[in-house]
């Protein structure tokens, strides 16, 4: 099996930046296969990045290095870690962007980046992603395990939790992201979820659970579980969060 | 010789869409060799995806696997397709996205992708890209033939024929694209122009053919035969769309 | 260490001349590896391309082919050359877009593309990107030399020289492109700006030389020594570019 490593980032690619990271890894794991999972996270937006991860980090085979780097806090005292899950590896400040990961283990090894091996220096104080997050992955690629950079993270960084709640009869969330074709993701899991229940957008009128685009009309809204397993309303052939005028933190609900 | 997919979709990289298809292939064939034709086409512009696969499929060598997916269709009754043109192998969703790749061969093998054990499981009702697409690719690029993954199509879905037309002596046809540059690439095919002819677009007085942008000034008009082999209309370094202020439909004329 | 190559172009994605050019390399050098460095230089920002390459050339391998394409000049009598510098190799069009790599090295000899066997042939007028500069790339990055590609090149087109100037015991320098986040990066290198000196846009009040976003307060301006050891003016959590109103060309002041 070969070495493999994905690459999350809010860097976008017209700076280079991007390709500095794969330099690093490069020079220290020539053989690795490096793919570009996404780069064009909203600068600092941590939720969407991951919302991102969540999509893919398993599909990928045991083994895997999953590099996320939407890092606001470089250059404060926040922790550099690198954590292992089911098989795949992480690497990522430690500011919440592996939260939905980190849930949907049972277990999961935390440690802080640490050790000076693994680093490329001189460490900038502004470009974690070339000087630690990409060596330190090039490293965990080859030989070394997650337990060798650092000291045990017991505790780290989760985002706050944003649970749907249970609200007479029903479920009770949020829209946490807006996706590229306008399909608003929500935190409401599949399976709290029956099959033609009503769910509400705020300020809207409710629509029939679906499932799949094709039961209704072009144009019409439409609220199905996605390829997530979360509740997302959407609008055949067309933009559910141009339609409905709503974002992230707009409120949802399910009737039972 | 490496096993080679490339994957045009329409799902932007900046939701994790494209990782997952990625992952599903990393883990079915870990050796394949995975390249990003473009992700950037517009959510559902089948004939823009099928322009950008026409400039790159055959290029690459016999055995690559393209996998074309701009699919507003799915979730409902349209197939999915495996075909094999020339040696190089496609899979689509059948709406037309392959309509350049199967009028340029004399002969291509079409099939219908049904079986489950190419599939990736479950198959949800809103991604195909990666339950059908990147499945059956990953397993098209190792041993498994277009006729193993079900049955023949004799009727692909075709793009509606916009053809150029012979018109008093001359060539009339319309504008399919524009691309990044700005530049309009038409219908009409490179051996229908005369190095000369004169080229007028709806509504603008015409301009001469010419072989290279160096015969013109920056800044100027110029139609010349791009290198897709198609006519088409430019600015020197500037915009043929925003100077005209044309695009997709409007009439081109090209004079014997 | 396995052939590698990586592409840098003002291209965009959504086109397929990108694809274009990784079929070309395929076909000629299949068990390369291709990174893309970046798609998304504005069109025709020559001087954005080299800072670009700037920042991750030195970083990949020795042996590593770096080609960079902004190339407005297309079609007109520019040269394309080959050079090799520190190990690594470059193919690009002879614009000045390889002026930092250039400057940063004692010794590089470079060469003009003009043996038809490096080319993909018929080579088109409009698209050297594929039919010179992808083709090179792929011998380059097997057994062929930059010295078998054409003749030596004394004199490679160079960026006019836009140097910072020592003035009344400080330095002045400008603007020479905002990033992503909005960073300002200037002309004047790290070790030309103490620790704590003041550093002026023009129009604004000076700000202080830090070392970590981590010294200001979240939406505060700062100047620091960016990772690729250029003075940058930036904001924390925000855009610089925003917030000061500037861009490229803007005068930037360090106070000795």
């Amino acid at each position: 099996m070969p070495a493999r490593i994905t690459l999350l980032t809010d860097f976008g690619t017209r700076d280079g930046y991007v390709a500095a990271m794969r330099g690093v890894i490069a020079a220290i794991t020539p053989d690795a296969t490096v793919d570009d999972a996404t780069h064009d996270i909203l600068p600092g937006d941590i939720l969407a990045g991951a919302l991102a991860l969540e999509r893919y980090w398993r599909l990928y085979p045991p083994g895997t290095v999953h590099v996320a780097v939407v890092d606001p806090g470089v250059g404060t005292a926040r922790r550099a870690i690198a954590a292992s899950a089911d098989g795949r590896r992480f690497v990522a400040p430690d500011n919440g962007i592996l939260s939905f990961v980190l849930r949907a283990v049972d277990r999961a090894d935390v440690h802080e980046i640490r050790e000076p091996a693994f680093l490329h220096h001189p460490v900038s104080a502004t470009f974690h992603g070339r000087d630690v997050f990409a060596s330190a992955a090039a490293h965990l690629a080859g030989r070394v395990g997650p337990d060798a950079v650092g000291p045990l993270v017991s505790d780290p960084v989760m985002l706050d939790p944003v649970e749907p709640v249970p609200d007479r009869g029903g479920v009770s969330g949020v829209i946490l992201v807006e996706d590229r074709f306008g399909n608003l993701i929500t935190n409401i899991p599949g399976d709290a979820v029956a099959d033609g229940a009503a769910v509400s957008v705020e300020g809207h009128a409710p629509v029939r659970v679906r499932r799949t685009y094709g039961e209704v009309d072009p144009g019409e809204v439409i609220a199905l579980v996605g390829s997530s397993d979360r509740l997302e309303i959407s609008v055949r052939d067309g933009s559910a969060a141009d339609r409905l005028g709503v974002g992230r933190g707009a409120r949802v609900r399910v009737e039972g």
